[in-house]
């Protein structure tokens, strides 16, 4: 059994619902019951003993993740302020009180220990997990800028290679894309139906992929001018899409101003403790997993390129969130995406939270962070992060057949209990992004395959993402592979079509997929079933990751390899009501 | 199985030194190991392959607690970053990987999947939980202003009792208790041997308890003024020992200039928005607990004469930070107990902890929480809390005989593991206070439990605190009958030598008994053992909280009921190798 008090297991959901969760060991208990009050309700009864008066309420079981139930409920509190313990009945007939000491037999007398209850001593609104409401409302798609669209030739980089689609691009290619091509394509995109643009760096670097910045307060004179973005900004904003970009505060790039300070005036630069530098001389770099002994300085990873900034330091602190508020302030940004985000202190994220919110209240701060992310998901840093952990187990089901559905079910349950409820509608879903290989070549080039697993993530909660070129059934491996120019010939195609329908139809039901809840079932005749539920309103799904039909009574709203009654393998049906 | 990134399972003990935490299910499990690495140490091997280079490691089990074995590891890392999924070896012979997506099978497939590990992605000095390294070997005196000692008559309030210790104070008397008291009896605190006076309120306020501020800028006329609370810091510091002031912020007193401005001028008061007003008009209060209705405002539990401060207000936080800071710059306090901690906002408590460090870094922080208290413990808040629910359990078995040796120890280790070690270490560890009955009360007026007791809790990790009197062997109910009169008479007599005796002791082992690890057995002679242990010395206690006496061969440091080789009931025996 288990709980933790002010964590994703105990949040106000508003300002003044509680929501609840228990977990139990798998298929151990039959029903939990809450025991809960206000913490100083306490009155003497007839014969003069004081006596705590406490209500109950039942909890359901949510879900089942692969070794827990998990068991919730929303409660209220008419002087916002609670205390509550748990009563488990096992399957054996017994009931065990679960509290804030440890398990304790179910009595009156252990009721009536203060000490065992669980404590919220006051709904504080301020300290309230919030996202903004707009992103459980988003469609969101990833724009790498130097392969998205080449709108003006001028600002073509020295060596820019022909726009070919079926490239295989090496690390150092260039293809021209710029913020014009985006500008130019922004009717594409909103007739695809996306309405949130979430841009890798477009700030001056180095490389094509821009994440090693030289000046965060320039536009990347290989994609326009500040102008120019000024113009893509209010084009989305026309058409009703917000704007993200990206922040690279792990690390600057080495041909910044700054570290060629470090490099040339060595000590004596101004610049020194902008970073974390171990040793000197700093050139040349010692890369460890080279057998060259230990790195001079702290960088992303391991090598030279982009040495790791000091965000302890309060001069980097300052400049960082100068950055950051002058592109909501200037530009009108509606969101931050955080690259690296986990390996920077929680300090600077909590000042960073402060100054972005205080320029816009409904800022969407996303963190990439590819492991479990509780530590910045408290309300006082990121509204939520890139959420592989969950996206990775939809691929390992759906498109590499790693696990059976089941555990898919399961591990996505497990997966939802990490966070808070407002929190995992705040989380961006993507298949794939610049950093991985693409959906349809993880998919063995199953353009069905990679559809299904797509609609069936349009379907959960959290804000889904389509990776550029996926609307046009682009393939790409690994980096940079996966970063080849869009193929633009394809645009209204069949693939185009069938993705512009799934948008179009998370659009539609926005409040039901964007912040109802969630279960899982596989079905007795073996189909995934994922139930989407709010007020009055259902909306379910089936999908077929077997290997053969599957008989089916179903008006679906949306469907693909439904004919007949009979759901195909690959195929899905959603319904709503 | 359980592990919680950044948490307690998961903490920087110094910069460069991670500590890690492991539950299994008690019993089940034979070993563990971790398995760790850097993040980004992956080198292709001989056939071209990249692998992941990993270490391991042998944890060792810690503790037991009544439902979970824990496990332990320190890690250090050459370049400041780690990921590491746990191995667990079964009774059964199998072994299962317990990581950040859940638990696998054990294989070297699922050691090379980077997703099954856990991360510290960077040592953040800045995020690493502190604690002032003072508190650790300091032994408190908690002093209730008013009878502790009244060294100037002339301030005494009208209807002043005479002094006697034997008394049964009502809710309203005055004994003339006063600061002069306190300065007068410095140096027998000294002679007693503690380093640390804590406070209970010393600011104008209505009641003897001051836990109804009307100006907190101003001590009390009752106990005299800042001229004289001056020279009471001074003369402390000249003796080496620690001044910690309780302060009430969770509520104003109703006798104070801004809750009488918002009674007399209503909705047009300036100070409207420093409190939680739901209703209007604001009198007669209504006590929903007497049947009256809901309370137009919100309160300390339920009556009028605290109402709640909205600390969420800027205003009122800057009132109160104005407060905090003025105290330790204009007479060098070192610490802050906050009464009612837990109902004040986390987003307040962030900016205090803030606040207080900038004037002074080593400040401690102490919240007055009286349930698990891990959401204020994560280093940007209190340095540690009132620690009810560790000396809870001393008091249930020693005192009242209500849990057994075994259970006594399983719910202490459980304790020890709601917090990092250095928070531990920053505890204050008190079983008894002006909230509670007296500890030779409970003890059922027996000195020589009592002792016991107070002798098992100086051995403990987490600052020992002594109430006022209990060096005099007083006894005293609930609230007010544990605030008698003190008893002067009882100085240096047998209680007040063997306090002495224990307090020597706890400071002349102060490193061992502040820092050192814990261990707990119940011995097969059924003795309580507790064993403490820093670099080469091991501090061990036995104590004998049975019906017959025990044999024991040990050369004593400190003892009692000891002899001839027998330890007898409520005897104890602790010896230093």
């Amino acid at each position: 059994m288990g709980h933790r008090p002010e964590s994703e297991d105990c949040f106000l959901y508003t300002d003044h619902e509680l929501r609840l969760r228990f977990r139990t060991a798998k298929g151990d208990v039959a029903a939990v019951t809450v025991i809960y009050g206000d913490p100083y309700w306490s009155l003497p009864d007839a014969t003069g003993k004081v006596t705590y008066r406490y209500q109950t309420q039942a909890m359901t079981r949510i879900g089942s993740g692969e070794t827990h139930d998990y068991w919730a409920v929303t409660l209220t509190a008419p002087f916002d302020r609670i205390q509550y313990v748990f009563a488990a009945s096992g399957q054996d007939g017994t009931t065990t009180l679960f509290g804030d000491r440890g398990p304790r037999e179910d009595s009156e007398a252990q009721r009536q220990e203060l000490g065992n209850y669980f404590r919220v001593p006051y709904f504080h609104a301020i300290d309230r997990t919030r996202v903004p409401a707009w992103v459980s409302e988003t469609v969101w798609y990833q724009i790498f800028p130097e392969r998205f669209a080449n709108g003006d030739s001028t600002n073509d980089p020295a060596g820019t290679k022909p726009w070919r689609p079926a490239d295989h691009p090496g690390r150092e290619d260039y293809y021209g894309g710029d913020l014009q091509g985006v500008l130019d394509h922004l009717d594409d995109l909103a007739a695809l139906g996306v309405n949130g643009l979430y841009f890798c760096p477009v700030f001056k670097a180095s490389s094509n992929h821009k994440y090693d910045t030289i000046d965060y307060f320039e536009i990347d004179p290989d994609f326009g001018d500040k102008a120019l973005f000024a113009k893509v900004v209010a084009g989305a904003h026309e058409r009703g899409m917000k704007v993200m970009l990206d922040a690279v505060f792990n690390h600057l790039g080495n041909q910044s101003p700054q570290w060629q300070d470090v490099l040339a005036k060595g000590k004596e630069s101004r610049y020194v403790d902008w970073f974390h530098i171990r040793q000197w001389p700093l050139t040349p770099y010692r890369d460890p997993t080279k057998g060259e002994g230990d790195p001079q300085f702290d960088t992303f990873a391991f090598g030279p390129g982009m040495p790791k900034l000091n965000t302890a330091n309060p001069e980097v602190q300052d400049y960082l969130l100068d950055i950051a508020t002058y592109w909501l302030r200037e530009f009108d940004i509606d969101a931050w995406r955080l690259d690296v985000a986990n390996e920077v202190d929680h300090h600077f994220w909590r000042r960073f939270r402060q100054a972005v919110t205080a320029v816009k209240p409904d800022c969407y701060v996303l963190g990439e962070v590819w492991h479990s992310a509780q530590p910045w998901l408290n309300g006082d840093e990121f509204s939520g992060v890139m959420n592989y952990p969950f996206t990775q187990q939809i691929e390992d089901h759906f498109l590499t057949g790693k696990t059976d559905a089941a555990t898919l079910e399961a591990r996505l349950f497990d997966q939802l209990m990490l966070y808070r409820d407002q929190t995992n509608q705040a989380m961006l879903n993507m298949l794939d992004s610049h950093d991985t290989p693409r959906l349809l070549t993880v998919a063995g080039e199953d353009q069905d395959k990679a559809l299904a697993a797509l609609a069936f993530t349009f379907l959960q909660t959290g804000a889904p993402c389509i990776y550029y070129g996926t609307e046009m059934g682009m393939s790409g491996d690994n980096d940079p592979d996966d970063r080849k120019p869009m193929d633009w010939r394809k645009l209204n195609g069949p693939v185009w079509q069938a993705v512009h329908t799934l948008v179009a139809f998370r659009r539609a039901h926005a409040a039901v997929l964007g912040t109802g809840t969630t279960a899982y079932t596989v079905t007795a005749t073996g189909l995934i079933q994922v139930t989407r539920q709010l007020a009055e309103t259902t909306i379910t799904g089936w999908f077929n990751t077997g290997e053969h039909p599957v008989a089916l009574t179903a008006k679906p709203a949306l469907a693909a390899g439904f004919q007949a009654g009979q759901l195909n393998p690959k195929g899905f049906v959603v319904t709503v009501h």
